[in-house]
């Protein structure tokens, strides 16, 4: 038995990152024979391509054909354009007909997931003869988890799994055990979508079928825990106000790494530019009681972090489709109640600070009390309208057609930080009328 | 054929989380007869535990034994503690003694997650006969993809998949076909660990031992699919600075999403008076020139934002292995790279802005060249730094035993106010000494 940890397949796999194509070459080469198919396997098809193109031209042809069809085609697709015709040469007849088939569909539609090879049996044959052909088709085939009942059209007329088959008599006709109701996505349903279902319905593989209700390929669970992890990266990457990126981070390129980031950075750039206008407006509040510039990060920051919070429990809500559209008007009741009362927090600790700071140490003028009420009042003001802009946001954006997920953080706290600053400073103007201002 | 959109089932899914107990119970009961094992089963347990409590006693009985072992773990942790002693006498004697073993486990590990029933067959057995011999263990499974081949004392010393002893002639025997280079994952690895392990190498199941090699379980597709999810919803609340929120945004009650927020909204401020204090310092420089306070929330945001989108990209990449703790010196010297660049990139848009401002509209001051170098060198500056630190806190997080993840953009934001304040006023006080200063 062997922990992964002890693996030279997984010593290698550390590595990867770190060697040039000759020393993956050598590293590959390095593993025991039987070790090789699995490592192959388990590089994701960039790297494999990386890996092939460094190979002999004999080697290459031997690693490709290892490919499921749809593997293959994720390959294909991720090599050189000039690359991508003499790898499909590599492939059999047959598959390549099949790949070629896939490449036609977009990457992240059901049909750019799907294998094409999958169990099929006649509705008429009996349990003992399906096992028996089943067994003829198995070295072909990913997976034998379900087996899917096609007419002569092959269209879908029914599934069940190879454990239901094995428990039945030899002698029953499949069309009497197998299950009628088979839940199937359409060749374009979107992949994120296939993934929500995949894992709320806890399948194996789900089918894929054509408008005609011809079974075209399955789905199973590699490909999507691959897309899971891809689209939970993407939301992240944008929420962190970052474009995605697709490839791992070490391997990027510098310019596209900045570039990647300066889109994003120049937009939030130019709306914080606001703030200096906003600002322009209060010039002479500050001239007059320069204290209150002192605040300005401190409250600003406070609308930007609790929008930030909002904002995030809002889009995983709805990427994992807790959260619907319609839900709107539940969500802002909800970061009201939340924002009164964070808000309430923050100002009471405000308050408390400016308060001791003034017994205790350097006073910050004459009128603390007013400065300190000011202060409250205002992150009050400001942590509530920051819940309320982060909650809302995300189905504002989802409402035009925008992915949700665009609402970064930082997206938040700029739109969030002009208001903050008018909220200070109306509050200023206000509380210390006749006093400081 | 039917897409799920379309089915009863998924008409009550969507309906779910606004239905109260009674309205759950009659949604249920609606379904169709063969409808309703697969919508429970859909359930995440938190909801079976929900439905289960608000059933008749008899059809309790009923639902909790279609459950595998595992999944009946699963349930009776959610229950709430005096309701698990009954939901525990509902199983089968067999059943309740291996779901109290998985409830010794710890939630997040291997243990915990693992299905104790597996197809296992011994290695002098020939392939006609382990066929037969697995036809006969169908019904307790929960899966048929992998074989296992345990020898007397339960050590596993083998595996094929199905798929492969379908392919072979009936009397050959096992041992000659199986392989024996297996990997496992002891009873206690992290279940993060596992998930990372499982999208790598894209298993169907991987093998729980313990410390003699012993077979204890199989983890499947569907506890790692739960696993990859719910770790990217925990990553992704950290990264907005939430506390992690288990259950759904509108499930939860009102005092717990207060409290998931308030304890970092709480420590950010405290972090972010510093800036009051730092402001403090410069109240003099303020009070001469008071046209420097108006580019302080654009100064501080930019360093937050090019923070946010660092700390972003390298906890993304350590989640998925791509980034090391060792890689830390290679992650420094990009971000040097890309943080003077996207900082000389806002620095120029920055400068133009001020200038442009002066000659179209409102003139700052007659110092507008000095005030705009400032602020373009501040820049510079600022989103360098903020790069840097946002890029090196997962890794300081990380060495010192924390969660990297918990490096927030509010968090990066909050460290790079202060210091973005410093260099702002250290670069004005020279750039504009002996003019405004």
């Amino acid at each position: 038995m062997t922990d992964l940890a002890d693996t030279p397949a997984s010593a290698l796999w550390e590595e990867w990152l770190l060697l040039d194509a000759a020393g993956r070459v050598a590293g590959f080469h390095a593993l025991p024979e039987d070790a090789r198919e699995d490592f192959f396997e388990s590089l994701d098809p960039r790297e494999q391509v990386d890996l092939l193109l460094a190979l002999p031209g004999r080697e290459r042809r031997l690693w490709v054909r290892t490919l499921a069809p749809d593997d293959a085609a994720d390959l294909v697709q991720e090599a050189p354009a000039d690359e991508r015709p003499p790898l499909l040469d590599l492939l059999d007849d047959a598959t390549r007909f099949e790949v070629r088939a896939l490449l036609a569909y977009a990457e992240d539609e059901a049909g750019g997931l799907m294998n094409p090879r999958f169990a099929r049996v006649r509705p008429d044959l009996t349990v003992g003869e399906a096992i028996r052909y089943l067994r003829r088709q198995a070295a072909q085939l990913e997976t034998l988890y379900y087996i899917y009942v096609l007419d002569e059209q092959q269209h879908l007329v029914g599934v069940l799994s190879l454990r239901e088959l094995f428990q039945q008599p030899d002698d029953r006709p499949v069309h009497e055990i197998m299950h009628r109701e088979v839940i199937t996505v359409p060749e374009d349903a979107d992949q994120e979508a296939v993934a929500r279902l995949y894992v709320q319905q806890d399948f194996a593989a789900i089918p894929v079928t054509d408008a005609t209700g011809r079974l075209r390929g399955i789905i199973t669970f590699d490909d999507i825990a691959d897309v899971v992890r891809e689209e939970a990266t993407e939301d992240i990457q944008k929420l962190g106000a970052v474009a995605p990126v697709e490839e791992p981070y070490l391997s990027v390129r510098l310019t596209a790494l900045v570039r990647k980031r300066a889109g994003w950075l120049a937009v939030l750039f130019l709306g914080e530019m606001l703030t200096a206008t906003a600002m322009g407006f209060f010039e002479h509040e500050i001239a007059k009681a320069v204290v209150l510039a002192l605040f300005i990060p401190l409250i600003i920051s406070s609308g930007g972090n609790s929008g930030s919070q909002a904002t995030t429990l809002i889009i995983r809500a709805m990427a994992l489709g807790e959260v619907k559209l319609r839900d709107w008007w539940r969500v802002l009741v909800r970061e009201i109640g939340a924002g009164l009362a964070l808000g309430l927090i923050l100002g009471a600790i405000g308050l408390v600070r400016i308060l001791l700071w003034q017994v205790v140490g350097h006073p910050y003028s004459p009128h603390a009390v007013g400065i300190g009420l000011t202060v409250a009042v205002s992150l009050v003001g400001v942590v509530l309208w920051g819940s309320v802009v982060g909650s809302m946001l995300p189905f504002a954006l989802r409402r035009v057609g925008f992915d949700p997920a665009s609402a970064s953080a930082p997206l938040v706290a700029t739109l969030v930080d002009v208001t903050g600053l008018v909220i200070y400073f109306t509050a200023a103007s206000i509380l210390l009328a006749g006093t400081l201002l």
